[in-house]
């Protein structure tokens, strides 16, 4: 829980318009052993989604568009906004659809996040990590997230039997994977292996702020104690996403790239990669797996 | 080619550094059958690239950060360029490495990309699809790529062995690939199935921008009558990126996102996903698979 506001954030009447559109039906011609067949299928439905934030003026600004599967679009304009350094968890007082539609298909690929406090437009300039001298590295990337960390929780611990488990909790969780092989996913487990959130996304970094926004609109932060477990590969963004909510295990069945590793060195985060049946590999504070 | 200018382009000395930085060593703990030891591994590289665009005047835009694997970063910066609207190739003068360097690090983590022209620095404000009323949707979306789009060739056609066999040539040309199992790849072939380009990176994008970068700089645009084979998903971004090079044919060992199928029919190329073994599946025009 974030200290100071206990007001509940106002999300405005919700619709299950989004999440029908999670998954889109097509035709497509099968081949198998030379032999073509037409028949129905279903893919990950992947629509742009523009996140404005505005202050009590009401002025909108316009922060991003991201290319994403439908349904947790409040969660994932948090998340993103939370993440990516643009708000503070206390100052959001509601999230809605866009209300001046030209169509139904843009309703809701519009989200608006109002803050209780004056947005910083020049922030979003700002949240750029590259603007010192000449050009960036990875250290550069790490200072520019680390002013934003919460801390990691000291005494967490994850047995070694529940880590392992977590890939097929995850892919028990997910409810759209089954049906198309094309979505990402992302999962907040309690130490204990419990699934706390579970969100799915064609980008696997919307299915991480997903999860994370969820507790930013809920006031549940910050997410020390917890594991989250994504399906793929560990980049930078998604240690990076985790870090800022304070998560202090995080674990992917693939591979992580170098600048993961070295991101969770420095916010003392558990990184755990390759999580396959009876094997793991720990690349980062491996004290905390017991 | 593309029509007009013969000129070479101008490619500053370039360095195996940036290539030679592409793995990074690290030590883990493995864990096998709660058997912990302690080994060395190796990790695929992740690091920020800038990106500069300059006109004659040589003052330099920042245009862009993107994270990357080193090595191709002339190819990765030309490639993002012009697949996101940003370059006409006939412009392209020069690519170098940063001169002004602070430190050794980040000398090769700038790409300026010198331009024939003047650079229109308004014409970064208005590539975001996102302009128009309230909102996007996936047809603004398509509608933004459309005006830059090379038409598709039409007599392309590909045999349906040569596109079951496109995985494992990736997969076979891929040279860090086995070393850390966390990069994606994107293979352009001929439609006989000859690899002409490929590049590997922790973005599955950035390894599309890489290949497609190459022939940007070899001015050897647009690539009507190749198949371009990429590692895990098919997402809009790629299928966007393909389409503005004049690719026919894009193929994928896993599924494509509803808009990246909505986007291959639009421009009228042909989407196969699924490509395992002796089966694949065909989601728009399946006439150019024979």
């Amino acid at each position: 829980m974030t200290a100071g506001d206990e007001t509940p954030i106002l999300r405005d009447v919700t619709t299950t318009e989004p999440l029908r559109r999670n998954v889109t039906p097509v035709k497509i011609t099968a081949v198998h052993d030379g032999v073509r067949s037409e028949r129905p299928d279903t893919l990950a439905t992947e629509e742009p989604l523009e996140i404005r934030v505005e202050g009590p003026d009401g002025i909108a600004h316009q922060v991003a568009v991201t290319m994403r599967t439908p349904g947790g679009d409040y969660e994932l304009s948090a998340g993103f906004l939370f993440t990516e350094g643009l708000l503070v968890p206390d100052h959001v007082r509601r999230v809605r659809y866009c209300d001046d539609v030209v169509d139904e298909e843009q309703r809701f690929n519009v989200v608006t996040v109002t803050l209780g406090v004056a947005f910083d437009a020049e922030r979003l300039r700002r949240n750029f990590f590259a603007t010192s001298s000449c050009g960036v590295c990875g250290k550069a990337a790490l200072d520019d997230v680390e002013v934003r960390c919460a801390p990691v929780a000291e005494g967490t611990t994850v047995a070694l039997p529940v880590l392992l488990g977590l890939p097929d909790a995850l892919r028990g969780a997910q409810k759209v994977f089954d049906r198309t092989g094309g979505l990402h996913a992302a999962g907040l487990f309690t130490a204990d292996g419990t699934a706390v959130s579970v969100r799915e996304d064609v980008g696997r970094h919307n299915a991480v702020d997903k999860v994370i926004g969820e507790h930013v609109l809920d006031r549940t932060l910050p997410l020390a104690g917890h594991v989250l477990q994504v399906s793929g590969r560990l980049s930078f963004e998604i240690v990076q996403k985790a870090a800022v909510a304070g998560i202090a295990v995080v674990s992917a069945v693939s591979a992580p790239s170098s600048l993961a590793v070295e991101a969770a060195e420095r916010f003392g985060m558990t990184l755990v990669g390759f999580v396959r049946g009876r094997r793991c590999n720990i690349y980062t504070r491996p004290d905390r797996v017991v």
